[in-house]
């Protein structure tokens, strides 16, 4: 007998008919012995709505009201799959937010998870109850309800394991686990049994949309088992652990590719000390996150410097530094979003040479040129132009003996 | 300076325009100088809606989670409106029912207001900002979300008035105010400027549905002074006051009519003591509530028995006398829901003999026969053939002096 946490996503929440089949899959756990805590997103669409609701309503955006509005949707399918667990004679109860409580810090629309108060919920869960957790939701100091944030459902569900000392976060979803790379891309990506917690950061943080990057960060923490899986069909997915329980460790376990990127290049600065720290003030000062930086060999005196910031960042990003242009003095600044992101990830490099090199030779054999190159311990990413990625893509899953067998 | 409730519901909240109105309206007292707190009802369909998916999920009726669904539809409008109030400039949060708290008992679906924690909310009143109530929902004692029942967003209106010490509580409505009698089938019909609490809670209780009835008798019983107004109409509506507070009395304030009644005759029962209690007994057991009651002449000892029960409990009733049949002893039942109930009423009646005696006679005079009658202190209602309700209505309303000058 288990204490299992699960988590549907708002595509397995869909609509009643979706309901029903989520509470006959939560049925079968319990019927194999396991107390169960459930997670639950909105219904699909459901948050949308009531975001767009808020949007149209104020311009001004009071994130206390916003989360006030957009909480209301896990309420809703909190409350139906108690009612369907019922229906089919689990004993089921839902509980909110500030219920449990959960508690957060007072960063309303991104809510950080402080504490979670489980005591209550237990002694529910050790009576066979199953408890259906509002996801998403928890409840600020001063008492008014917090969300933490886009994906935030996952975040509760690894927190609530934690807290629960779960043996395992169920996250459903609607693909079947990890892939050693996005397989609508590369056709001979394999979906991976196991991946470790590092690699399902680097993952999620380079580019893999399967889990929440901070929930990943919570289950890394505190060494919950998350397994990702379908919740359209009926098998194992990927399980994400520590590296000591996975025993035959590949190399490169993955390869991830980021849209979201763009490039910055300021050309022809004074390559003296302070001058880094003169362009990526101002942008810091505006809360742009710069990525990948290079700066080239220095000619009279005068460098360029390149980098990366979020492509939603770009024309912010410009605008800051084009004020600073005077006390800069660079001949010209070239943004460039035509670009990708691609990752080679993989725990084994730590203990492996010749990964990055094998990168750059794979790349440079299909003529594909690097414009910025960033490591890790465990992960290798460059720069590339946009209109190679499924090029790059193919060519290193196979490089690096990802393909699945025929 | 006052301090003012106001109250609207879901068709003056049914989409983000009329939520931006309601807005400005609100905005309107705050420049007066008073303190303000919202009431607000979930927007038009939403609560529907909710019950509809809570019945599509669950044969099983689990009150506690259909509270939990269902009050989610405040929460929204709660939310957007304290948005939609910043938005003008007026400072405004939203308060659930939990925060506040309103606590109830814990009849889930229908919960009762016990007590209203009021100091938090007042001390953000008294600093000017608006408090933008969810109607309809408090806490049960087990810190679980319950609901007051349909038209509760009035009872949480008034209860808030009374523990508020409010001057007014406006209920903003899709009518202007109270009538004399319904203005769709009487075209003479008057809009009262005052009625009292007594004349009222009559009004609601026989088939007036512009208030629900527990709201007005909480406030009667705590002297809040109740206004009813059109939230798309700019004018002062009916005030439901002390009897003081109303200089000129009538004798006759209104009349309203019923059609959700229905008839059962219990035809040749022995007229010996116990049979009545033999015979509303097993009713009152079935949770069928018993409205006018009737016993004709005895004959031979025997006796014919007539009552009215909700239409909507017709079958029921019926069901429940023929199980009965053999220890009742009685010769047949009659059932009818082809009947109106039309009532007069007036604090007037207290010192004014005659009013009974002229409805009857007015009745008589179309050639309308009346089935049942029932008196209370400051009401007279009569049972009639369903087919009459009209004539009736304006044959009483101009008896009485109720029509509106031409």
């Amino acid at each position: 007998m288990a204490r299992l946490v699960q988590k549907f996503g708002g595509t397995s929440l869909a609509d009643i008919e979706k309901i029903k089949r989520v509470a006959l899959r939560v049925a079968r756990e319990v019927a194999r012995g396991h107390d169960v805590a459930v997670v639950v997103s909105a219904m699909a669409g459901a948050t949308d709505r009531l975001v767009g609701w808020t949007r149209e309503t104020s311009r001004l955006h009071d994130a206390r009201e916003y989360d006030v509005v957009v909480s209301s949707g896990e309420q809703v399918t909190a409350g139906l799959l108690a009612l369907a667990l019922q229906n089919v004679g689990v004993d089921a109860r839902s509980w909110l937010g500030w219920q449990i409580p959960i508690r957060t810090d007072d960063v309303h629309g991104k809510a950080r998870i402080r504490s979670i108060e489980i005591a209550e919920l237990k002694r529910h869960l050790s009576l066979g109850q199953v408890a259906v957790v509002a996801g998403f939701q928890g409840i600020g100091p001063d008492g008014q309800v917090t969300t933490l944030g886009r994906g935030g459902s996952d975040t509760s569900a690894v927190a609530l394991a934690a807290a629960l000392k779960a043996e395992r976060c169920d996250i459903f979803t609607d693909v079947d686990g990890v892939y050693t790379s996005d397989p609508r891309i590369v056709a001979r990506a394999r979906k991976l049994d196991k991946i470790t917690y590092e690699e399902m950061l680097e993952m999620a943080s380079q580019g893999a949309k399967v889990l929440q990057t901070r929930s990943v960060e919570m289950a890394m923490n505190h060494r919950v088992r998350v397994q990702v899986l379908s919740s359209f069909v009926d098998a194992p997915g990927t399980l994400v652990v520590d590296e000591d329980e996975i025993v035959e460790q590949q190399v490169v376990s993955g390869i991830a590719y980021s849209r979201d990127e763009a490039k910055i290049t300021v050309q022809k600065v004074a390559d003296r000390p302070g001058v880094a720290a003169a362009i990526f003030g101002p942008l810091a000062a505006s809360a742009i996150n710069v990525d990948m930086i290079v700066q080239n060999v220095s000619e009279d005196g005068l460098a360029d410097l390149t980098f990366t910031v979020a492509r939603a960042d770009l024309d912010r990003a410009v605008a800051v530094l084009e004020e600073k242009r005077a006390t800069l003095g660079f001949a010209a600044l070239k943004p460039d979003s035509n670009v990708v992101k691609i990752s080679v990830i993989g725990v084994g490099m730590r203990s492996h040479a010749g990964v990055a090199q094998q990168m750059f030779q794979t790349l440079s054999e299909k003529g594909i040129n690097i414009q910025v190159i960033s490591t890790s311990e465990i992960k290798v990413s460059v720069l590339i132009a946009a209109e190679y990625t499924e090029l790059a893509l193919r060519a290193l899953h196979t490089a690096y003996g990802l393909d699945a067998k025929e």
